[in-house]
């Protein structure tokens, strides 16, 4: 395996020297997803290259905002590359539909990403999990090509950064992180308006759902849940773009004395999607060893962790429950152990 | 009136010659206040000076954490100081019982603050508007009397910035403040560990008051609003760690579509508190203008306001909620007219 050093000068010279460039980013797309895909095909474009922006997902309501989203398509025009870029994306099960025709048509692939699960799928993989997004990532790489950005190419850069760090909330974020957001200020990129808009805002029926959800939180032995059936759901989200479950969870984990928070959301197919956020030592992903309560049907991280379970939404909701409890109840008595046998 | 710079200078003059230092911040105190009271303090102990720190109300919940907070006093120890230092306070009326009487017995008084508003009320007034925190304007003094932070202060200091911005989002934040803020982690202060327990935490009660507050909200006409009377919150609310209004505002404000934003709760007193938050472009101050709703009720800014009515919660409602339609009809208007008139 090259060291980061080298895989980034080996990316560099083949971004410099390509003049037909696809660059793709994972389905379902994220800020920084988005962010990292334009904000590399923005500066591209600038340098006098023809690029093709691409997902399999169209660009999401609140990014739309960003300079150059309406030029990202979901299939590719005909013929060949000289180079494929593939940003934000751990391995090529992400990059979806599009992602596969664009490595298949635009070898050799530059893999830029921050995940610690890359599986290094590249031709050149600039892989730094040290980074905070994938969108810091290509920041480096521009500047190391001594490409002064524009306003917007570092607008499209700092909405990535913003988005996967929750707003430099994460705690992988670093004193480069903020200096790299400042220097991104410097180039004209507006922090307050990237905040609002990408990350604040919210639809009207998404903060209903959350009052919904809120209203009937519950708070038992360290876990903290609450629950939508599919008709409450459908009746708060007229328009599609309600609360993430995923959102509710990080609400909930909030709470002052949660180990644990939960939030269950019943499927039009009559799954129940299941959310988890932990506080710092916790480790969720214990639910699914073998045994245990969510075995082989979800995934994730220790402290960030989501499921789908195909039984009734009255049936998983205290079966999880009790197996959060239980988690929590060991994993106290864990630590506490260990803080014993180090005196 | 002085420089700026020239006022600092003698900030640092006085505060380096000084022995014996009673610090003072605004009553209902904030991170900003805390923070900043806290920062500077710490320093000036480390400096080997004898510091008081005082306010007339106990340091918040989520604050206890910072290091040096067992040591703010709601009550002077008898004696003279050689100075008093306020903080965080626009005029004299807002440092309360305490700082009235550090200021009687600590002559001269510097004046550190970052509000437009204040009076310069001290024989020495560093006030910088440009500012984003107190905190910031602490940090910069410690930095030019050649002070080196330990991570302690550094903390405070930070937490300062962090709260006052919400977390780096105010229109305020520019690239000095991301730059200082990664200064203030070089010095070891934890921002990730920050946001979450001074920003983000919440008490169960909080998050149970604002679901019940999103549950009931309604949106017309631009408006976004809910409403909760004494009984609710009294339900709720079980340790006095219930959410604040301007919380909740601020959280129905960021609904897209939404012009202004509102919410009354109604206080024991039987008075209803309004709190408000408006999309930049509108200015809510025109509700206290002679002949309008809240004449002589509130006060506040263009974007960010509150007033106190006492009148029944189902009487204030509708009318507020109609001056507010109206305001919102009006200003759109101007806006409108305005950018005719351009073009």
């Amino acid at each position: 395996m090259q060291t980061l050093k080298s895989e980034a000068a080996s990316a560099i010279d083949r971004l410099a020297n390509a003049q037909n460039i696809v660059v793709v980013c994972h389905f379902d797309p994220d800020g920084d997803a988005i962010g990292s895909l334009l904000g590399l095909g923005l500066a591209l474009r600038a340098m006098g290259k023809a690029v093709v922006l691409a997902c399999d997902d169209p660009v999401p309501w609140n990014l739309t905002f960003l300079p150059g989203s309406d030029t990202v398509v979901q299939a590719l025009p005909p013929g060949a590359f000289d180079l494929a870029v593939v940003v934000d994306s751990s391995d090529t099960r992400r990059v979806g539909r599009v992602g596969a025709e664009a490595m298949a048509r635009g070898a050799p692939v530059i893999n830029i990403d921050h995940h610690v699960t890359n599986t290094r799928f590249g031709q050149v993989n600039v892989v730094d999990p040290d980074a905070a997004s994938a969108s810091e990532i290509v920041y480096n790489l521009l500047r190391a090509m001594g490409h002064a950005l524009d306003a917007d190419t570092a607008t499209c850069l700092l909405t990535g950064m913003v988005t996967d760090t929750r707003g430099f909330r994460t705690a992988n974020v670093n004193q480069r992180v903020l200096r790299t957001a400042a220097d991104l200020m410097d180039a004209g990129a507006p922090l307050a308006t990237i905040t609002q808009l990408a990350l604040d805002r919210r639809s009207f029926s998404a903060l209903a759902m959350m009052g919904r959800a809120l209203d009937k939180v519950r708070f038992e032995d360290g876990v903290i849940w609450s629950a939508m059936d599919l008709d409450e759901i459908r009746a708060l989200d007229t328009n599609g773009t309600g609360a993430r479950p995923r959102n509710i969870s990080s609400l909930l984990n909030a709470v002052d004395g949660a180990s644990v928070a939960v939030f269950f959301a019943e499927k039009p197919d009559g799954a129940v999607d299941i959310s988890m956020r932990a506080k710092p030592g916790f480790d969720l992903t214990a639910l699914y060893d073998e045994g245990q309560a969510l075995h082989q049907q979800g995934g994730g991280h220790p402290l960030a962790s989501g499921a789908e379970v195909n039984a009734p939404l009255a049936t998983v909701v205290p079966q999880v429950v009790d197996a959060l409890k239980a988690l929590v109840r060991e994993q106290s008595q864990a630590r506490e152990t260990a803080a014993d046998l180090s005196r």
